[in-house]
């Protein structure tokens, strides 16, 4: 990519890109951009883009919200000193630009891999990263904190929170503009509108943002009373009269003279629609609004995957991608195998079931894409309720739902459960009602440790009356919630990897199961290793490994960590010369290792003296646990066939 | 109380009040009240009023929000047929009059008692109890699963959710109101704004609502026009001058003319506001609503304390309360003894450190009054923080002043501290950032299920990075906090008891602790208690009834269930024919019994065949705890002296 047509520019410019460097060759700060002219911030703002196109193209990632945010990202590293000034990227997937001009370019061939650049944004990474940042609609909450500390401490700089218009969907974000606009402190929320946050956004906020941009009303009612004023001007009026007129138009404009009253009566100041994508128009904005000391929203429009036609036309299948063909409109996977997904078998299943269930219907907060419940609300529109980003409502809204008689099945992922535990104590579990969970995601994503599924276990399993479950393959998991479907018994969690399904190439019919109940697969001598979901087939991997160092270890399904098989439990310890080794994708503290930790203890509680099987536990250790590929991040963490293999002949030497 | 002044009514009120029976004698259910005149019914609210106080001065209870909710209540069960209309109550404590009304007046002497009538509403007592709330801002979600429910199932009724101006802050009813705005569901919200949460309300939701009072600037506006109309028609105007004034006057009247504008934008419509207080203007505006098929938010004014001129004064003093005296204006306790709770041993510590360290700042979600922060907040006020009910908003918050260099410690119940588990996780300890978590309320609370403190020991040791401590007295509380605030390393949890507090007769000064190590308390032979918490002081008060039993254990102060005092369990569990009991108040799965259970699992891995001592966990077990004094659910649950006695004497046998 050449720049001819951009010779004979200002001085700052040929500095910059003598030996006729890129604008991206020259940037490698902050500091470098701010000496670019304005005018130039456009053709910067396409090369930047040409140069996300490809370079996502090879590593795959974030692409369309990325696209979407360029001229946004220029405009406020031009008028801002970061990290001076600090910018706070809600759910950092859209801060690939700001990392290529903080320093970051070089590494952009790593992103997302392991040991290589973060697709967040991390304060580990650079000074420039205010904040981490996985989950949505935390930027508000952390802007008026760091504005208060700003505050307390004396300081001098801006807090910019930069949030989507689907992060402020989050009910998160709605308690922090609340607050701000009653401590009224010097924050500045960039509110990025792009009409969707993963999946099309909803909620009567995104459509009154949606109506401010097509009426612009606010501007109808001024022109038209300056119009009655004109016309009034040619006539000959009684004082009072024309003083109650100038009242009136005094009045309308104190308070309702903006587009944004929602944000004023709540006590931010609000300034837009601006054309988001026009870099010149941010910056004025944010000039004007630099140096105010109250807290204040910008309101920027902008189009997801702008610049890039399949992105624009299609941003939901651009929101995050495997690596492509940037030349065709079609990414460049190789055909479609005929494999399938976990999330694909989900909603294969919940199809089938709603068939069969007329009182099932599903919910998800905003993740319908990433969980295949799409095609769900394909079959089902009626029966399918994206409710945006809003995890607690989800999960409270669907105790409603069981109260009143309808089969709930919440799709979630399990870093976002996190969000609405206590719903799940206080609203489902305590009147017992009959809630399925399908837990997406459940265990080691290749996002980074905002986005590890590996608290559930442990968090589900200490809740009373929740039944918690983890299928070993595709066919299981259609059973799973068939059965849930069937008994309508209570809560019931089912959760599964992001990876490839296993015996998922066609529709088994359904087949009750007993929760209750394991499964043993194989026998074997001395040592049973109870695997519990994905587990199983990582354990069936090592089974070869270790029969090469002479061990052949029985290997049970152990389909429920919550309840447990306590009859199997009891007939496999019985024998104290023999082992049990746990293995789970979660953490080690407190999940399914640990349920039968404790159940070894009550029974030794029971009968003092008696005498059990040791028990080993191979789980997640106590550390955060980084982005990368599921299985090196397997192996990183020893629940590899190879990890698991080195484990058991330790133990049982 | 006698009704002469009510003689020569209607015929329905002669029929309920022959033999000069009262009012709640005669209405033992909705269909009673149903036949009484409306004018009849300020005069029931009177005489349920005075109930409610005389019930409540006996048995303690939440005196203030009944109070003011008497003739919503009664204006709700006028004009819907409950339990076919589901009224929804958020926060179940407001619903006294409610109960009393659908046939539970004869149980109000057992309110809040063992086995007796739940403080809450709950489905278990009654079918009008629409749903189980003790934790706020539930109420709109619910209804509108339950207005889903309703639609899919082709029934016909109307759902209400009756919301506090409080519960609104809370970001699941905001999440609610915005997806209702969307959907646009037959759901009739009913706003009950008393200005007040539990603590002083906040945010510019709460102010925005305030201003509506205030100014009804509304009607300014109309009225301003209309007088300019009238002035108008005296003079000669030009057709098209009178067709703008017309447009800018419907303009104004379709866009702006309400105050609930905020509402309305969200696509809710909006009613009010109305004095709640006035029982047939609130049947009236009831009635109106009725049968719209489109979603409505009505705006109640009340006044908290109605009717009791001590709790109108101090709502706060009387949100809940101990057995008073009616008839005076101060509460009939005992002059205030010596001893104090826990709760105001750890303000009492925050505002001794504060003053040693001036970047500590204090955070509370609406909670000021119940943790004693208050007084934190009188010291300090410019370092002190209530952010309404807003718990997600609270910890993120933290950890943006603690990742900008403050110190902030947030108390919090651990009940309500579910809402938050997503921002502890993400916000605070990926980037292991100093915030301090005062657990308040740790343990079992009369409350009942809904407010029990049981999980955060579980869940909280599961995140990488925290610190889970618990003191076993006020003393070594304040050591806990000084270390925390000293040490700065990283997240720390410390979690105490709804309870009067052990040595807190003094400011002791601070004293720095290790927390990775644990402290022997008492020698003893054969078995040793680790004890966590509060169980210290059971585990000491249960050695007498062991010794008559001829067992001397020893026992340790388990201070820190993460980290654990790996050496001196080490030490402990080397003698195979040594016993550990571990002790804490907190449920079974997951919590300090399993970490104990953990590091001998990781032992017996990392050295096959090592001999360690039999370990017995005395927890929570896993069921939801009924409300009652906390005395007789420790009792309940196996956490009494006596009941660990008996643990300990059959574990030994």
């Amino acid at each position: 990519m050449t720049f001819d047509f951009m010779l004979g520019r200002s001085k700052p410019m040929s500095t910059l890109l003598e030996s006729r460097k890129t604008f991206l060759d020259a940037v490698v700060s902050p500091a470098e951009l701010k000496r670019l002219d304005p005018l130039e911030l456009q053709s910067f703002a396409d090369e930047i883009r040409e140069e996300v196109i490809q370079s996502v193209s090879k590593t795959g990632g974030h692409l369309a919200s990325n696209l979407g945010i360029v001229e946004i990202t220029l405009a406020l590293h031009y008028v801002f000193d970061s990290p001076q000034d600090k910018i706070v990227w809600d759910v950092g997937h859209q801060a690939y630009v700001h990392k290529m001009i903080t320093g970051r370019r070089e590494q952009f061939k790593t992103l997302r891999q392991f040991k290589g650049l973060s697709g967040f944004v991390t304060p580990v990474e650079s000074d420039h990263d205010a904040f981490i940042a996985g989950h949505s609609s935390t930027a508000a909450s952390l802007a008026v904190g760091m504005a208060i500390a700003r505050d307390h401490l004396k300081q001098d700089h801006k807090v910019i929170a930069v949030i989507g218009d689907g992060g402020l969907t989050g009910g998160m974000a709605l308690e922090a503009i609340n607050h701000l606009g009653h401590i009224q402190r010097n924050v500045l929320i960039i509110l990025n509108d792009n009409e969707m946050s993963i999946s099309e956004n909803l909620g009567g906020l995104s459509q009154y943002m949606k109506r401010i941009k097509q009426t612009f009303f606010y501007n109808d009612i001024k022109q038209k009373i300056d119009e009655i004023e004109i016309q009034l001007d040619n006539i000959k009026l009684r004082p009072v009269i024309r003083d109650l007129i100038s009242a009136v138009k005094r009045k309308a404009k104190e308070r309702f003279d903006t587009p944004g009253i929602v944000f004023e009566k709540l006590g931010i100041n609000y300034t837009g629609p601006v054309d988001g994508h026009d870099v010149n128009a941010v910056i004025r904005a944010l000039e004007s609004l630099k140096d105010s000391d109250a807290p204040q929203i910008l309101h920027l429009i902008t189009q997801k995957g702008k610049g890039y036609a399949p992105a624009e036309e299609d941003s939901i299948k651009y929101h995050g991608v495997s690596a492509f063909s940037p030349e065709k409109v079609e990414p460049a996977q190789p055909p479609k195998p005929k494999a399938k997904t976990y999330s694909e078998s989900f909603t294969e299943a919940l199809i089938d079931l709603a068939e069969l269930e007329p009182r099932l219907v599903a919910i998800t907060p905003a993740t319908a894409e990433g969980s295949g419940l799409v095609k769900f609300g394909k079959v089902y529109p009626e029966r399918f309720f994206d409710v945006a980003i809003c995890e607690q409502h989800a999960v409270t809204m669907a105790a409603g739902m069981a109260k009143a008689g309808l089969l709930p099945v919440v799709s979630i992922y399990s870093t976002f459960l996190q969000r609405a535990m206590d719903q799940v104590i206080h609203d489902v579990s305590i009147l017992n009602l009959p809630v399925i969970f399908g837990i997406d995601r459940g265990g080691l994503v290749e996002d980074g440790e905002t986005h590890q599924g590996v608290f559930d276990i442990a968090y589900l399993r200490s809740i009373p009356n929740m039944t918690v479950l983890a299928p070993k393959d595709a066919r299981e998991l259609r059973d799973m919630l068939f059965t849930a479907v069937s008994e309508r018994r209570g809560p019931v969690a089912v959760r599964f990897p992001r990876d490839m399904a296993l015996k998922a190439e066609e529709r088994y019919s359904f087949k009750k199961l007993d929760f209750g109940s394991w499964e043993k697969l194989k026998p074997g001598s001395k040592l049973t290793l109870l695997a519990y979901g994905a587990m199983v087939d990582a354990a069936e991997r090592a089974l070869p490994l270790l029969k090469e160092q002479g061990i052949e270890p029985a290997l049970v399904n152990a389909r429920s960590c919550k309840p447990l098989d306590e009859s199997m439990l009891a007939e496999l310890a019985c024998d104290p010369a023999h082992k049990l080794v746990t293995l789970e994708e979660g953490c080690l503290s407190g999940g399914f290792g640990a349920a039968v930790l404790e159940w070894a203890a009550r029974r030794r509680a029971a009968e003092p003296g008696v005498k059990l099987a040791d028990i080993a536990c191979i789980a997640i250790p106590d550390h955060f646990v980084e982005h990368g590929a599921r299985n090196i991040l397997l192996d990183l963490t020893g629940l590899s066939p190879a990890k698991i293999a080195d484990f058991v002949v330790k133990f049982t030497s």
